[in-house]
């Protein structure tokens, strides 16, 4: 059944040629930013191959070979021609090419477009204009509404009816392998004192949050919602995304417009953008709801199987150790609102969706211990700290790495995400 | 004292030649966005005034000429040359200039340069990248705090230590006289009615919000916040800003994560965009805090005359009626804390700023019922109507139009925004 490639893809790759990605790269030869594809250990150079003539057996695509030459997805996506892409290079890639003369017996050019991916720095894909942050794991924001008002009161009464979000930053957006510097700001040391008198410190409760996110390729005009019937064709594809988050700051900033400081100083996101097409064998149904007859009809989906399972992991490797180990296995199922659902209520009072937007789902948890996406979760608000090989952990230390994987299918077949990861640079001293 | 132009410039004018704030203009002739200078009637066409060789006697700003010829002031606030360009263009156009063969003798000059502001479109300053609003107007958070949880509990304890605040959506920021779509969205119609259940429904409590507002010119790099010391140089200016709030939407979304859908449709600024050093004589005390030896070092401004005393107008021309009524005036004095202080609030983690990043202050009120900046506060959440020559206004109805105004100083020293007007338009229907 699987599609192969003549090139060789390690199986369990998570580009298998049933994936392709695209991301923006660079190499040390070539510094400037180009639109890529990964496949198995390579990125595939589309600028290169383009200049090359690749694209000469595709005529509706050789109008648009200046989008690769640019340093983010946005042209890709704002003339919507990534399906087309996709399918174009998969055809290249094929076995049974029915062009081989293209790639697969062109050595020459082979050796020019094909980079292996430690050779290769990748970039944040597309220049976010605006990001947000949904709330939509429904265990997630259980654990932690039992953690701050308790069991009977945990979630919100309008969680059920809406997918509740914020509005985030998207300078501070950047790209896996960045290093994260520890923030400080306001925190209350003793929550019950009175009078409550911040301090001005380092974060002592550095956290991650678990969560995949979507990037939006169609826009909306201002006024103009996007329906829930067409809400699919406005998301370019999916990443990884690890919203850190200073819970201490958190705590006392964000009463009552909601989290800012303690959001505002890093977002990583995996470099790769995986096209729904890719995962569409692996849509499921999404967390059951429990009063479905309730949503409104502006939210209602035509499908039920409107989520991915998608399994992801968190992996931490503490400062100093030799290798890591991974605290927590979820999966992208884990979410009450899909992201259709989310842009349709992003926009449903009329609010303008750009080209390179950035929509997060908010953290995705299980239900068990191990299958939480925050460490908030995982310790109890650091009650209950763990141990890996002798080190405990309640929050993330200085020199802490924390990589995110996801992974649909296996083998052959496998669709994957690339590594998300961080790494955690001490405060800074004055 | 006055400086005096050799151009005739009304009395009261907000544009005099001790302002000369910078926008985007096109005309039905030049339908390309560029730079302008506002001074008296006129909007002054820089890009055309470069063209011609207006800039000849500065060596500075020649190499820069190009900046004139965008759609938006990034280029010129990334460069850091709106100063000299000002002080320049100040020296053209003073009565005693030094160069007056460079356009007060120039008459044909002057036709292509100068071109009436009834015959000038508009458009939005700069390139937003992310918009935040704060919420430093202390008397209009006592006042919503009163009305949703009483006097004894209307400000969190985090109030007077920071700056509260939270992202805003850049992509619906639009530029005055833009009309404003009526929002749909979900409402509780019964707050204390169990189960709590919402209905999809057009806005019934549109509301405006009073707002002072600051671009960002210098950018600072993620993980290096502002100090207090130097946030001042990090303003290019100020517009005056309407952050339409749709209330009963805010009131069932805005628990735990702040308002989303109910600002996210539209936010109007000025199109006009003061700079500091010509709202430098207006400069005065803000609120006073009464506990001003708490505020924590990092927030503790080397001068103590951070505000400004711009007056501020609402006016209110209700849909079907001939002119309009002023129904409210206040201060952008009634600040408890200034924009150099929201700049280092809004890094101190190590948030990034970039050039045309927007930062809105929260609605203005003093503290009386005819000087709050909001409906809300003026009509007690809507209990209390007023009425404008018979009819009567709680929140908005369509085709209401709103204006506000700003203007320090008077006659021919009068610095001032121009107007900030939008109208509403009735909600879509289907």
């Amino acid at each position: 059944m699987a599609l192969k490639s003549w090139l060789r893809v390690p199986s369990g790759s998570p580009f298998s040629i049933a994936n392709l990605p695209f991301g923006v790269i660079s190499t040390k030869e070539q510094p400037t930013g180009r639109v890529a594809i990964a496949i198995g250990d390579f990125a595939l150079d589309l600028f290169a191959f383009t200049a090359a003539g690749g694209f000469s057996k595709s005529k509706e695509l050789q109008p648009y070979s200046s989008v690769f030459a640019q340093p983010a997805l946005n042209g890709l996506a704002a003339f919507n021609i990534q399906y087309q892409t996709r399918q174009y290079i998969q055809s290249v890639l094929a076995e049974d090419t029915p062009h081989p003369e293209l790639l697969k017996d062109n050595e020459e050019l082979q050796k020019l477009v094909f980079t292996h991916l430690s050779q290769v720095q990748c970039h944040l894909p597309f220049h976010i204009g605006d990001y947000t942050d949904f709330y939509a794991g429904l265990n997630h924001a259980f654990n932690v509404g039992v953690l701050f008002r308790g069991a009977s009161n945990a979630l919100q009464p309008n969680y059920t009816h809406l997918p509740v979000g914020y509005h985030g930053r998207a300078s501070t957006v950047v790209v896996s392998g960045t290093p994260i510097r520890r923030p400080r700001g306001q925190i209350l040391t003793d929550p019950t004192a009175e009078p409550k008198l911040p301090i001005f410190s380092p974060c002592k409760k550095l956290d991650i949050e678990l969560e995949l996110a979507c990037f939006v390729s169609k826009p909306n005009e201002m006024g103009s919602p996007i329906d829930i019937k067409d809400a699919e064709e406005h998301v370019f594809g999916y990443v990884l995304m690890n919203d850190w988050s200073a819970r201490d700051i958190q705590a006392w900033e964000y009463v009552p417009l909601g989290p800012f400081n303690s959001k505002n100083f890093g977002t990583t996101i995996s470099p790769w953008v995986v096209l729904p097409e890719a995962l569409e064998p692996f849509r499921t149904s999404g967390l059951q709801r429990s009063d479905s007859g309730q949503l409104l009809p502006y939210l209602t989906e035509p499908r039920k199987d409107n989520a991915y399972d998608i399994k992801l992991e968190v992996e931490l490797r503490p400062s100093g150790t030799d290798k890591g180990k991974v605290i927590s296995r979820s999966n992208s199922k884990y979410l009450l609102y899909s992201f259709p659902q989310m842009l349709t209520h992003h926009t449903v009072t009329g609010c303008a969706m750009n080209t390179g937007d950035l929509l997060g789902s908010g953290t995705i948890s299980g239900t068990e211990a191990d299958s939480v996406g925050s460490l908030l979760e995982m310790t109890k608000n650091g009650k209950e700290p763990f141990t890996i090989d002798g080190v405990q952990r309640a929050f993330l230390e200085d020199g802490d790495e924390v990589i995110l994987r996801g992974t649909a299918g296996q083998g052959e077949d496998c669709v994957g995400f690339g590594d998300c990861a961080g790494v955690i640079l001490p405060a800074l001293e004055n």
